[in-house]
C-alpha cells in the first residue's frame, strides 16, 4: 500500500489542540440541562447505551461512571437486537442513550426509534444539532466541539465524555465532587497540550514494527480501549485493547519480548494498585511497558512513563486520552501516513456493508 | 522460550471427545429445573451475568439468548464496580447469573456475594457441586461435563452453553423450539467429531506465523470470542477476537495480505448475510478467509470452509465451536506446545495479582 504524504500540519492536530475549549463550550451548554434530564429520566433506574467505535468507547466511561459515581444501574445495547433480530422487549424502566458524532449512523438511529418502540425514554448525545438522532430522542445533547473534519475523532470524543459526565451528575441521588472536577479538566488538557511530556517518546515506540497491547480498568477502560482504535485506526498497526481483567484470562500468556505494553492509569481510585502490579508483571514477562497517567508507584513500575492529568479518577479519561492522541498523530506522520484520512474508513460508519 | 514435547494424546483431545456425554448429562440434570429456575426469578425483569474468560464468552451466547429468544433484557456485569468501587446499585428487579466452571474464582464469588446484597436474586453456572459460588446462591445449575483437567476448557464451555438454554428456556414467557433442537445438539457434536471437514486444513493455516482475527456476530459472537481466547491460550499465537461491528468500525482499515480472518456463523438467521458479505470485503483486502459453518453462499465467499452443525443459529454455537477446538488442539502439537497446560496460565484464574 503506498502511503500519501501528510500534510505540514493536520487537521487531526488542529482538532486535538481545540479540546480545551471543546470541553468548555460543551460544559457550558450541557451542565445547564440537567434538570431537564432529571426529567426525562423520572424514576427509571437504569440506562442502556447504544453506540459503536470512539462513541462506544465514550459509553464504556459513560457505564461505569453512572454505576460507581450515580449509583445507577447501566449496560451497553446489543444494536443487532434490535437491528436484526428485532427482540421485543420491556424498556419502561429504561433511559436509553445512543451516541454518536455524525447522529447519522443508521444503525444507531434505528437502534434509538426500536428503543422508544419498546417503552424507553431516549436520550441522543452527537455533536450535530438537528441530526436523525438529535430529532429522534426525547433529548438531545448536542456537544460543542465544533465541526471535526479528521476521520480519527478526538474533540467530539472529548465532548462526549463531558455529556457522560453531565448525565452522572444529573441523574445522582445527590451533588457529588464530579462538577468542581470538571470544571478544572479543560486546564489539565491545555497543561499537557503545552508540556507534552514522555509524549516523543511514545510516538517513537510506536512508530517501531512491534506488537503493541494497550489495557485499563474500571473507570478508564474506556479510555484504554480508545487509545487503541486510535492506533489502530490512525497508524495502521494492529493493536489489541484488553480490560486488565480479560488480559489475565488468557491473553497474557502470549506476551513476552517484541511485546509494547500500554497501560492507562489515574493517580488515585481503587484500581491504580492493581493496575501497577500489571506493569511489573508485564515487564517481568520481557514486555516493553509504557505507563500514562497513574501514580508514582505505577510510573516507578513502567519502563517508560508518559505524563497524565492532574485530575481524579472520575473526571481523568478527559486528560488521559490527550498525550496518546498527540503521540498518535506524531506516530502516523513519522510512518508517512495522513492522519486526517487513514485508508479504508469513513468519517460517518455504516456497519451494515448491504 | 524452549517448548515442552506433547504427549501422544492430550487430556484436551479426549476432554473434547466427551462433549456429546457431557452435553446430554448436562441436559439431562438441568432441563427438569426450569420450573425452579422460573420460581427464583419470580417477575424479576432482568438478568445480569458476572464471568470472565471462556465462562464470559458462554455468557456472550446467554445474553443474545435471553433477549432474542426469551424477551428478557440482559448485560454483562463489570466485576470491578462491585469488586474494587463496592457501588451501592439496587439490583431488586434482577437475577445475577455468575458463571464460573471451577466455583471458586475469587472475583466471581465475591461479586455474586455483592449482588445479593443489593438486593439481587442469584444463580450459580458451575462445574463442581459444593464450590463457594453453587453453595452461595439461590439456585446453582451443575453442569455435568465431568472433570476437566487440561487448562483450556472445552467440554466445561458446551455444559455452560446448556445451561444458558436452560436458563432461557424457563425465562421463555412460553415454550419455544429451543428444547426440541437441544435434543439434537449432542448428535451433532457427535457427527463433527467423526467427520471433521476442513479441521485439518484449518489446523494447518493456524500454525503458519501469521495473523489472526476471529469474528462473528448476534448469538455466535460469543463462539468467535470463545474461538480467539482457545486459540491464544492454547497455541500462545497473539489473536483478536471482534464482533462483527467493532471490526467495520475500525480495525477493519489494517486487515490486507498476510491476516487470517476466521468467520463463524450460523446456517440460518439473520446475520448469515451480513457474514458473507464481511467475508467477500475482508478477501477483497487480501485477507485468507476461513468460514467456520454457515449457508452455501458463505462458504463460498470464503477461502476455504470448515464444516459446522446442522442446527438452527439459536443453539449453532454449541456445535460451532467443536472443529475449532479440534483444529487448535492439532495445531498446538504441531508447534511443538502442550495443548494441555499452555505457559502461564492456571486452571482457576485470580484476577487479583495481589
Amino acid at each position: 500500500m503506498s502511503a500519501t504524504r501528510p500534510p505540514d500540519t493536520t487537521r487531526m492536530a488542529s482538532e486535538i489542540a481545540e479540546q480545551p475549549a471543546a470541553v468548555r463550550r460543551t460544559l457550558e451548554a450541557l451542565l445547564p440541562r440537567r434538570a431537564e434530564l432529571a426529567a426525562v429520566a423520572g424514576s427509571r433506574p437504569r440506562v442502556l447505551f447504544v453506540a459503536r467505535g470512539t462513541s462506544d468507547n465514550a459509553a464504556v466511561y459513560g457505564r461505569y461512571l453512572l454505576e460507581v459515581h450515580a449509583g445507577v444501574s447501566a449496560a451497553l445495547a446489543a444494536p443487532s437486537v434490535a437491528t436484526h433480530y428485532r427482540a421485543d422487549l420491556d424498556l419502561t424502566d429504561t433511559v436509553v442513550v445512543s451516541v454518536s458524532q455524525s447522529g447519522s449512523t443508521e444503525e444507531i438511529v434505528e437502534t434509538q426509534a426500536w428503543a422508544r418502540s419498546c417503552g424507553a425514554r431516549t436520550v441522543a448525545v452527537t455533536n450535530i444539532d438537528g441530526s436523525p438522532l438529535a430529532t429522534g430522542a426525547d433529548l438531545a445533547l448536542v456537544t460543542r466541539a465544533g465541526e471535526e473534519l479528521a476521520v480519527p475523532a478526538t474533540k467530539t470524543y472529548v465532548g462526549q465524555l463531558v455529556a457522560m459526565a453531565t448525565l452522572a451528575s444529573a441523574l445522582a441521588p445527590r451533588p457529588g465532587v464530579l462538577e468542581e472536577h470538571l470544571e478544572r479538566a479543560a486546564d489539565e488538557i491545555e497543561r499537557l497540550l503545552d508540556g507534552r511530556a514522555g509524549v516523543a517518546e511514545l510516538a517513537d515506540r510506536l512508530a517501531r514494527e512491534e506488537t503493541v497491547l494497550v489495557t485499563g480498568r474500571g473507570l478508564l477502560l474506556g479510555t484504554a480501549l480508545e487509545v487503541a482504535l486510535k492506533i489502530e485506526e490512525t497508524c495502521l498497526r494492529p493493536v489489541r485493547g484488553y480490560s486488565y481483567a480479560d488480559l489475565r484470562h488468557g491473553p497474557i500468556s502470549v506476551v513476552g519480548e517484541g511485546v509494547t505494553a500500554l497501560l492507562v492509569a489515574a493517580q488515585d481510585g481503587p484500581l491504580v494498585q492493581g493496575m501497577t502490579e500489571l506493569a511489573r508483571d508485564l515487564r517481568g514477562r520481557g514486555a516493553t511497558t509504557i505507563g500514562i497517567g497513574g501514580d508514582t508507584s505505577f510510573v516507578e513500575a513502567c519502563d517508560l512513563g508518559v505524563e497524565g492529568p492532574d485530575l481524579p479518577e472520575v473526571v481523568a479519561p478527559m486528560g488521559l486520552i490527550v498525550p496518546a492522541q498527540l503521540a498518535i498523530e506524531q506516530t502516523a506522520r513519522t510512518l508517512g501516513l495522513d492522519p486526517d484520512a487513514p485508508r479504508g474508513l469513513a468519517k460517518v460508519t455504516r456497519t451494515e456493508a448491504g
